[in-house]
């Protein structure tokens, strides 16, 4: 493999010296910038998903637009429960449905182990297709959704405002909740080391849903099978982000999960989360999305802010506290990482 | 008026002894309820909003049917924009549409302040129907929207996933932004001092969507208006709850904004909420609403959790972290009440 010429973002990770503030975006290969739109308009997405060639064209887009110190494979995080069996339609406009939801034991028992090797082979080529491609110019990362992420799309079988089928799973059967669960993270754990061997630098977990459990609630639905998922990487040195969205209790806790970074979105003071964790975790985030809506003064001015509120020091990346909105003008991306390259040095 | 026979709610909103936990519902009066449904089948929800005696019927039916220890005047925070001169459609299986969003200066000119004796003259006048027909049974609770969340629905027009539209007005053009904050406040002031003289005995203020904003942003476009509104208010005695969804974060500082009473949604822990704030105010909530669909042994058991977590002494009015679900079973909202009632004396 080629040595890595720009490994900021890693270094970051391990809260080591840097001459400047890494950043990265949340769904930086995506709809905002044209060149991605041109290559969607090509194919649908899951076939862009499974289509190494395709996914390699649009990971490398935001380096060489951006540049932005990292990488992350283009994926979804719902091919692990296609890979577990589950039927996937991808909706234009609608988002993705399964149209056989996880209800009872029964649509448990059709579930199978994803196996990364066959059912998952396409993120592997892609990976290493894109490390190929990317040729050491930044460290790629891999990623997954969380457990009671995926288990949530899984149960309520689309979008949802309530979160009613997933509530009323856990609440009235946790049993078998829990047996889901852990067959989920058992396919998790083997697709995140498939990647980690296929080459990637780090892995992020995204458990977008956290933020809807109540604090009990989440520990015994979430956080102990990230922990699992965590325990059971063979990792050499990759760093592990773990992404928990709207969870604002427990920083303490989701610390020790065995992440070396923690995201943050953008309803969380990174001030206040580096006094209480950043002895223990490197920290990720967490501008607004919608800042991006702003002039380029603007932008520059949160930027300065949110690079102030973590203060100096090596162990924050930026990035936003959510994924980059389709609508916004990929000037205002582009400024984005400028503004953090230039304000950032006076911190290191 | 009649005396109250039934003060717990209003006494532990000011801390003072009570021999058991109040309870009352968000959202008590609706769907969920075959009763509410009946009266719903034969008009429209505006039409509903509109006409004292069927706002009085559907407001007086839990009291009846659940026997919670406060009713809420029936109505909805979108009668104040209504009442500012916005067409306002509710639109079946739809929600609430704004066709003509406010998105500029010449949209700001055309809102007028809402004149509570005129444009609100039907809530005003539910107010004293109900409180007749209560007879002093339990308190009467009025409500409002807080400025940012009705300014949200105003500006996005509809339904939002990422806020966009309000989030481009803050961030382009605060300016304007705060105008329109400060003609709502006004509105809102009014409305619930006339809420006030005639006849309610607390005043909830609703902001859905505070959680949305970081935490800076949250002080300046949502907090400051809430506590304008409550310094506003002319009142004797009567208590002000403040329920800011998903606001983490300075905790503190709301319990500085002039309110009694803050509302906690569930993914708070109230033990801890109490800890920080709770020599300054009253606190309410906050179970999940989903454990509703539980079984009642459920529903009990973190009936006990929740009361435990708050602890010993006044100050705790019971709710749920969210409004009540509308296909939660009746029973179980009838069980509840039945177990805070039961289970909470031996913390007074």
């Amino acid at each position: 493999m080629a040595q890595l010429q720009n490994d900021r973002f890693l270094r970051a990770c391990r809260k080591q010296k840097v001459d400047r503030t890494p950043i990265w975006i949340m769904r930086q290969a995506g709809r905002y910038l044209p060149e991605y739109r041109a290559v969607r308009a090509k194919s649908d997405f899951l076939t862009m998903c499974k289509t190494p060639e395709l996914v390699a064209e649009v990971t490398l887009q935001p380096i060489d637009i951006l540049g932005t110190d990292a990488a992350i494979i283009f994926s979804d995080i719902l091919v692990i429960p296609e890979a577990m069996g589950m039927f996937l339609e991808m909706n234009e406009g609608v988002g993705p449905v399964f149209p056989k939801p996880i209800r009872n034991e029964n649509d448990f028992n059709e579930l199978k182990d994803a196996d990364p090797s066959k059912d998952l082979k396409y993120v592997i080529d892609a990976v290493e297709l894109t490390k190929k491609e990317l040729n050491g110019r930044v460290p790629l990362i891999g990623f997954s959704g969380a457990p009671w992420t995926l288990l949530t799309y899984m149960v309520e079988g689309k979008g949802s405002k309530n979160f009613s089928e997933v509530k009323k799973l856990i609440y009235n059967n946790p049993k078998l909740a829990h047996k889901i669960l852990d067959k989920i993270s058992d396919s998790v754990i083997n697709y995140l080391n498939a990647k980690i061997e296929a080459g990637v630098d780090a892995v992020q977990i995204f458990d977008t849903w956290g933020g809807i459990l109540s604090q009990d609630d989440f520990d015994e639905f979430s956080l102990q099978y990230i922990t699992k998922i965590i325990a059971g990487l063979k990792r050499k040195d990759q760093p592990v982000i773990v992404f928990a969205k709207g969870v604002h209790s427990k920083l303490r806790r989701l610390a020790k999960c065995g992440a070396d970074v923690l995201g943050l979105d953008w309803t969380m003071d990174i001030n206040k989360v580096r006094e209480r964790v950043g002895d223990r975790v490197a920290l990720q985030g967490n501008l607004d999305p919608t800042i991006l809506y702003g002039t380029q003064d603007f932008i520059k001015s949160r930027v300065k802010k949110t690079l102030e509120a973590y203060g100096k020091g090596s162990g924050h990346i930026f990035n936003l506290g959510h994924g980059i909105l389709p609508d916004v003008n990929p000037e205002n991306a582009i400024a984005l990482v400028k503004f953090v390259h230039e304000e950032s040095k006076k911190y290191h």
